[in-house]
């Protein structure tokens, strides 16, 4: 058998993932060899404190200088997570044509353009399936499996601590705190939490899904986002009881605005049918639902964090990009022809559910039937039940069909100004 | 922008599958070329039948002349179907350093060796997405996007139409043959259904499945079938009752034999718990779980046949086929370097349930205890209750552990010997 070429590789980043991938690229060192077509050699690693010890990680490769492992490296895998230093490690490498491998959602969804257009110019490649749902090969699918297709409306629970604490909540039929309390002691949620329950981690997500669905340039500050922190225990009980699961869903569709075709996009808590594929994604989990003009409906499910499987997917990056090095062929690049515009968000039609206490009064039904009306929206269904609490109020759950969120909204402010309205309780998407 | 190249493509074969790749290559010309970077241009197709008038397919580029369709593309979609002259038409288009696009699982399973040696001799680039589980990336995952993973077990539904026979049979309590001629008003069963209910087809796909997730030959004969025609609208009753759902899977799983890695291969129809991620999939669908070393648990879902999802993974394949050939690179090679030896079916170990119909005797269970214990067969648990129509009957319903399945035939040539079984009503492996 001819020797294999040997493919130098800086790792940028030696925590859960980094040492991870170290530790696979040395025990599988024969088998990655075989699928890569050349021996992937791990050739020096940047990490901020040389004299930490680090099982499993020779110490003579560790350093503090980015830039010697991007000049000494073919292929440079950033997992240093954050913003800077690692935007700028890793335009360098591309500008000096180095094949780039991260998982770093956060550049991606706010940097992309720049690092897609550095690739481009300098014939670098640039991959990253790690930077969405960990090992669920879903930047691969949109990417390069369903080229041949067209992607109408992509949907997904994208982030597994969200989905760790609302499954939680339904389960136990904890409140937020509790549940987030227990998936911080499990270590699915981290200290500061903010990113996941706030919703941020998923929009990042939802842009860079959006772009490669799309063929677009999707930024993070496109994504309108609502996270988890306002879902309670009262919403979950109320949604399974109509037949509903919470999700904390991203979307992003291709929609018609006037004759033109748009994405509208979102990240919100969103009552999904029991009936639907996301609705059973429970535990700390991921699936990505895509529908598709030819091939229907596809779902993608997987763990969508962790070190091993977030190792997984930047080792496959790994191997498509040294194989690539090797024996030519270049990762795909970006593709922005289609060009959508993003819908404003106030125009994107959702179904909602609003629940409210209000006043148990004869009138009450026609007044809020008549809010609904002189707004324009159409009530689906209605259900009142007294409050338990208070005799002279009760709850009142509303569904509507679809309409403009600016004009859901329109009728939420004029909810909040009726004197009938003693409470607006809670407000979600329907899927 | 520069003007792109063309690619020529050759279809053979204009069947449901063929005439929805035409149109689409027709309808979505703009999107398909930005995305493959070459205008795909369809050169000639070859039919049967030059007459037959087939909408929206333009007359004069259908032929009799396979051999003028190969000569005259770049690029070569398999659409005949069946092994000949579907092989020879693929050796003879690879051997011309041409692109193969096919779904043929049926050729794949039999002669792929073959055409991946020949590929790999004349670098020419061979497609098969469409050949497993339709538009469901699985093909894409086990050849691409999982490399850096280590793949320990493949699970699927990859049969459409003994899924929905088997989902119908359990919703409404049918038989096999009821369920089988809804599916054949319905047209998610051929008139001659064989190869899908005897399990032929679930079986190819088992053995590519198989040689792409352990870079090792498997061919259509090494996978042992049974298929659904023996199963009952009692067993259905039995296992729902039991928590479990009927499905026909597709297994391929590393195996430790004597210390020695093997792979253990089967398509049988299978008892899957309710909370396993496979037992809520139902109608005509497909499915495959991926256990995996890193990734841990990973399924893929959608359509897995019918005009339009196969012309998506066919179309696909064509843009990824029609990248490589204008701006370099190629297909993944057929990886062959684990070679692990294929497990004898005999020394496979599975969980079986065994129902039987046995005299209602007092020694009754002492006998059947017998057989279990000197076979070497555990039991997990055992249910009694009276046969319905006959006083002096009982029903038994065995789960055992883990055992060989020769073994478990063991037991089986017992039982149907000893004069207190009246009958073994069913058998059934367990997931």
């Amino acid at each position: 058998m001819a020797q294999k070429q040997d493919v130098k590789i800086g790792l940028l980043g030696a925590g859960t993932v980094g040492l991870q991938v170290a530790r696979i690229l040395h025990d599988q060192q024969q088998e990655l060899a075989a699928r890569a077509g050349a021996n992937l050699v791990l050739s020096a690693v940047a990490v901020r404190d040389t004299s930490k010890v680090r099982e499993g990680l020779d110490q003579s490769l560790l350093t503090t200088d980015i830039d010697a492992v991007i000049n000494s490296a073919d292929l440079v895998i950033e997992l240093m997570g954050g913003l800077e230093p690692a935007r700028s490690a890793m335009l360098k490498a591309l500008e000096a044509g180095k094949t780039v491998v991260t998982g770093n959602k956060a550049v991606l969804a706010q940097y992309g353009p720049e690092l897609y257009e550095t690739a481009a110019r300098t014939d670098a490649n640039l991959y990253f399936e790690a930077a969405v749902a960990g090992a669920v090969p879903v930047v691969y699918g949109l990417r390069e499996s369903l080229t041949g297709d067209r992607i109408n409306k992509v949907l997904g629970i994208v982030n597994g601590t969200t989905n760790y604490i609302l499954d939680q909540m339904t389960t136990h039929g904890w409140s937020y705190e509790q549940a987030l309390h227990q998936a911080q002691e499990l270590g699915y949620a981290e200290a500061d939490p903010s990113a996941d329950v706030g919703g941020r981690d998923a929009a990042a997500k939802c842009a860079i899904l959006a772009s490669l669905a799309f063929h677009t340039r999707v930024n993070l500050e496109d994504v309108p986002v609502k996270g988890i922190t306002e879902v309670s225990a009262q919403d979950i009980k109320q949604a399974t009881e109509s037949g509903y699961a919470v999700k904390l869903l991203a979307r992003a569709e291709r929609v018609i605005v006037e004759g033109e075709e748009q994405i509208a996009l979102g990240v919100e808590p969103t009552l999904v049918p029991q009936s639907h594929p996301l609705a059973s994604i429970t535990g700390p989990y991921n699936a990505i639902v895509l529908e598709t003009e030819f091939a229907g409906r596809l779902m993608f499910y997987g763990a969508g964090a962790g070190g091993a499987p977030t190792a997984s997917a930047v080792l496959s990056d790994v191997v498509a990009g040294a194989n690539h090095l090797v024996s030519g062929g270049h990762a795909p690049r970006e593709s922005v022809y289609a060009a959508l515009p993003i819908c404003e968000p106030g125009r994107v039609e959702t179904r909602r559910q609003v629940r409210l206490e209000v006043a148990d009064r004869i009138e009450m039904m026609a007044e809020i039937a008549k809010i609904y009306a002189v707004g324009g929206v159409s009530i689906a269904s209605l259900t009142q039940s007294p409050t338990e609490t208070v005799p002279t109020e009760a709850t009142l759950v509303i569904s509507t069909h679809r309409a403009q969120n600016s004009q859901h909204d329109g009728i939420t402010a004029a909810l909040a100004k009726s004197p009938i309205v003693h409470k607006i309780a809670s407000e979600m998407s329907i899927e």
